[in-house]
């Protein structure tokens, strides 16, 4: 088994580079997989994306991402299911599964947690058959409560799988990132929970820095400089059947700075000594 | 009924005055009880502290605070337990029932969350006997999970009270600050379990700010000025059964730099408008 195996570079992590380098880095890091964002997607084309990741022998891990789904007037709510139905035939095209959502926050001006969440329901509810007649699966991400009002309303495991409930797990399933979910005391059992009821759709790994980033979401880091313990979570994921690819995510204003062959070699480094052992 | 009826000033939310000062502020307000910090209090002298608070007829809300129970070693253990006996004399002393604990994080180098919850945990078990013979109950406060790894492994109110439940109600309570569950989706069922177990001990209120501040512990802010919705949480923690004092707890830094007689004046009204209707 190489040391990079089910190891897959989410192109967020190596932000300056375009899909064309990010792709031929991975190449040259002998990692296997890639998880694009959309916008990196659009630059070189749907289809001329999915061939270039195709043609390199790579493959898709995930799309990152649609959602934003909180829109609380007629048009935000129409233009976010068009943005989303765009989202999934990408996804189609790329050949991945997965599609990831972060959900959206609070509309403008608003406070009414309680109903923000229902309108995610209720969007989900008119997204998902869309996206099962594509063979796309959505996938729920919740995201650190520190984003809920701006970012994601989806702010525990536990609750992304209470929301995929209506669903069946094919159309519908639930991310695990480390940043986002390592503090919640409920996560052995959801991880557990979310093997049982076969939704684990996803592995995101990257560490918690403190103190917190000037900028909040830039806190995300390279595997073993923040408070993770990821041979613990690693592992619950592990027992909770997950055998897919296992994707590094990091905004860090730093990691984005550096040389991006010389982050590929420390990612995979530290993959390789600390979570691929508990994979 | 006045409009500050039932309000409390945490003296962090006036950091530059003595307590001398946030007494006579809260007299010149009309503000009739204090929850003092420990600092603040040992520079006046604590039986002094008590004699002032009462001579002013304000009532004490609570003790701010004790708790960093998670050293790993037998030193830091012993002086955790013996600082919090301390702060357990002086919330008697000062006639206050409630002394809050900020439970602490993650040891140095640390990574295992679990095991310094367990800590926690085990230390409490040491601790409660005094507090009981002392007449105090040990208020346990969960914190935003953005301060799990440096101030508080206790990061929802459910998780809060499963940690009280060895314990009597009058001894092991739990506190509601609006800054740090607001986002929480099971807080409607905690705050109603806390209700209905008898340890709903402390409502404290400020608002969530965004952009979170650069200082990540900065980011309180006057109720009114962020996302929170203070009308539906205050229903939450009245339906279930809380008649207590409201603390309004603020560390921001243009707070601090304004005038203190300002921030009260301020703070009264907001209370006014948005949270005592709701209580």
């Amino acid at each position: 088994m190489s040391g990079a195996s089910r190891l897959s570079l989410n192109s967020a992590t190596t932000k300056k580079w375009t899909l064309r380098e990010a792709v031929d880095g991975c190449v040259r890091a002998g990692i296997g997989a890639i998880g694009p964002w959309r916008d990196r997607v659009h630059e070189a084309g749907v289809p001329e994306a999915a061939a270039m990741i195709r043609d390199a022998g790579l493959e898709v891990s995930s799309l990152c991402r649609g959602g934003f789904l909180t829109a609380a007037d007629p048009t935000g709510q129409a233009a976010a299911l068009e943005d989303n139905r765009a989202a999934v035939l990408e996804a189609q095209t790329l050949g991945t599964r997965d599609l990831y959502l972060v959900v959206g926050g609070l509309a403008e001006g608003e406070k009414d947690v309680v109903a923000a969440r229902q309108r995610i329901a209720d969007r989900l509810k008119k997204l998902v058959p869309f996206a099962h007649d594509h063979g796309v699966r959505l996938v729920l991400e919740p995201l650190h409560p520190m984003y809920a009002a701006d970012r994601a309303l989806i702010s525990t495991l536990g609750q992304a799988l209470d929301l995929a409930e209506p669903f069946e797990p094919q159309d519908v399933g639930v991310a695990v990132d480390t940043f986002h979910v390592w503090w919640d005391p409920a996560l052995r059992g959801q991880i557990a929970r979310a093997g049982r009821e076969g939704r684990l759709a996803s592995y995101q790994v990257c560490d918690f820095n403190l103190p917190i980033a000037a900028d909040a979401l830039l806190s995300r880091g390279m595997m073993g400089d923040g408070v993770i313990d990821f041979a613990t979570i690693t592992g619950w994921v592990r027992d909770a059947g997950y055998t897919g690819l296992i994707e590094v995510e990091i905004f860090n204003q730093e990691i984005w700075d550096a040389d991006g062959d010389e982050t590929l070699a420390i990612m995979r480094q530290r993959y390789e000594e600390l979570v691929l052992p508990y994979a």
